[in-house]
């Protein structure tokens, strides 16, 4: 028995590729999440999983687990994943990276005849792409952890209209069961979880550094649905003093809130502050000052009172422009999520493989949501690998070399058998 | 014989509705330029001034004139009119207030049976609203004096793609003559034009003034079709230092440019500055920073300094913002009009009639551009009345109070009856 097993790289490339093969839309991934698209992708896991029998289980909310059983079934197992799904016309590598760094994890010790004292379970994720799909948190991996919120089946995807539950019942999967069947991650049964990631951003790569090791994962304040409400106006024949031009006035919070930014980053602060959408209306058009205008913010910060702080901003902001400008401002529904620290004790482990690899590594914030966060509010300790890519994510241009993977694939396997031994 | 003509506002109150009735759309009047909208008003006015044996005539590009004769057929007539196209879905008044205020006076004139010394001429002026349907300046007045450029012909028509020439074509109207037959309208043959035109703006309306004597028609500078280029990436995952974000760069330069014209005006300078549309675009989604973002901006003033103060402005933010936030700014094409005094002894004979009548009135810039412009750039001297307006114009609830019309009507026949006596 082997007590240095290598992770299964050949066995991740080919899985890379098929996933590629089979959802694929002409411009670039779309598996969509509860349906075709990331079906498809679990089809395909299982069906790979079963031939290399491994065991293979899937939830009621259609999470697909992945096991190498351990020596001793009742000691608590160690979790290694990420999700399935992607965003419309996505890459190939954000989310699959983790299921697929996981299962070469254990393919590798299974190659290795590598036998660990406990459970090794790869977990492949529902609908983690929050923005494209469903509009609420982790529903896969909260549902998995006996946290999915009893409204949370009638939440409606963007695009198709229907609910979680009709999406879930379309599948064959069981969504009433999900809140009265015993939960099947908790503190209880679960070690740790780890879960690696393309970066998504662009400091691995611009420092020249593989992999980095996650230190927590951000909070978030949203705003969806804000509108500036104005009026609608001949642009050429409203003085100054007579307008109620949104746009104007919306420019102006962004411009202000974007250099309290700079302000609170300059004094030390961590976060993030970005208009998604920033925009004047259809009924737009030359010579009319515009009456509308619609915006999404996205505050993100592993401190809760540095979101704090921002949103006093925007509500200051708010108060002196409403006046000024002669406009409403309707920030709609806000919408947010808890920073989740990441395990300081899988940090460190994770250093430790990566030192004991020569593996070059930083530590660092992640920028986006992961499901580890819903691991750790749920009590159990949670680690990430960042992997460095390029060209962002949420596009069909994701790039991510494959000796970068491998590095963080290593770490991971190195890591796992480690506490798994 | 009467010398104290009183314009006829029956017939112009009977044709408002009838306009209306032709033109509703169901939510506005739609007249578009060189289409049936356009041409079923055209139609109508033409018709009754067959009826009140008025003459009529129409010029190669489609323009109407309507003339009651005066004793001496040579002498240079006075003009009195405005267009009858309207924007899509926009209000009763914008345009058509002005060739049925011409038609009240000289109608009141046949009624009193008043001889003009020359001829009073109201003419049906085409295709003014250039922001809705052909993007250049004043097709029909400058087709009328000699002056449309002959690349003109070609210009597409924005929603339906089609030239100019095309859309004269298909009503029969004679575009190649245009440049080869005697422009109609000249110095040699014009006195004087007088447009009188709803304000569109609420300076007359906040003073509760039913009138305004223009002083001039601003010049204009402008960008239709500007764009910010920046990248696409993960909100989350890019620090602020890595970004290229389209959305905030737009909204630095909207908001310090809207600054620099509140400095301007505290010194004196008179312009109107206006982002009309100022947006991300249909890529941009949430948990994505803006890589691109586009805008209209339109800046007018009667003064050619001040305009090129404001895109000197422009063009020294945007060569700060641009290396600071990594973006590129893309201006497209630049289009923009000359600013047109109106003459000011128009001014002081509309004034003088004004005071004669007891109407009060004020004297004003005008925020929008008219035909009157063409006429004073081609040397005809030039005036514009306002009548207070509610609800600003280019929509369907745009307003005007008769009582209103009827005072700018009596100053206009006032004014034309004392030229053409």
């Amino acid at each position: 028995m082997s007590t240095d097993p290598t992770p299964d790289l050949d066995l991740a490339a080919r899985l890379f590729e098929a996933l590629h093969e089979k959802t694929f839309d002409g411009i670039g991934v779309t598996r969509d999440a509860y349906g075709p698209g990331e079906q498809a992708a679990h089809d395909l896991i299982r069906a790979t999983a079963e031939g290399l029998r491994l065991e293979t289980d899937t939830d009621p909310a259609g999470n697909l687990y992945v096991t190498l059983p351990g020596r001793d079934r009742q000691a608590k197992r160690i979790v290694l994943g990420s999700h399935l799904d992607s965003v419309p016309q996505g890459g190939d590598y954000d989310g699959a990276a983790g299921v697929l760094a996981g299962l070469a994890a254990i393919a590798g010790m299974q190659n290795a005849r590598f036998a660990p004292q406990r459970d090794v379970t790869v977990i492949a994720i529902r609908a983690e792409e929050a923005g494209a799909w469903f509009p609420i948190s982790y529903p896969g991996s909260n549902a998995a952890l006996g946290r999915l919120p009893p409204t949370a089946l009638g939440v409606r995807r963007l695009d198709t209209g229907r609910t979680l539950e009709d999406h879930m019942r379309a599948l064959s999967l069981d969504p009433a069961a999900i809140s009265t069947a015993t939960p099947r991650l908790t503190p209880d049964n679960t070690a740790a979880y780890l879960e690696l990631h393309i970066e998504q951003g662009p400091v691995l790569d611009a420092e020249q550094i593989p992999i980095g090791i996650v230190t927590g994962i951000p909070g978030s304040r949203r705003l969806r649905a804000a509108r500036v409400l104005g009026e609608y106006n001949h642009s050429g024949a409203t003085p100054r003093r007579y307008r109620r031009d949104a746009a104007i006035a919306l420019a102006e919070l962004a411009h202000r809130l974007d250099d309290h930014w700079a302000a609170l980053e300059a004094q030390g602060h961590n976060l993030v502050c970005t208009f998604c959408v920033l925009a004047t209306t259809a009924e737009a058009g030359f010579t009319k000052i515009p009456g509308e205008a619609r915006f999404q913010l996205d505050i993100r910060s592993v401190d809760p009172a540095t979101l704090e702080a921002m949103f006093t901003e925007v509500h200051r902001l708010i108060s002196l422009i409403e006046p000024r400008r002669g406009v409403r401002f309707d920030l709609g529904e806000e919408t947010g999520s808890t920073a989740s620290p990441m395990d300081p004790s899988i940090q460190a482990g994770l250093a430790r493989a990566a030192e004991a690899l020569s593996i070059p590594y930083r530590r660092m914030p992640s920028g986006g949501g992961h499901d580890a966060a819903a691991f750790a509010q749920a009590g159990i300790p949670a680690g990430m690998l960042f992997v460095r890519n390029q060209n962002g994510s949420h596009n069909p241009n994701e790039a991510m070399r494959m000796e970068d993977f491998a590095a963080g694939c290593a770490v991971m396997t190195r890591w796992a058998a480690e506490i798994a031994a």
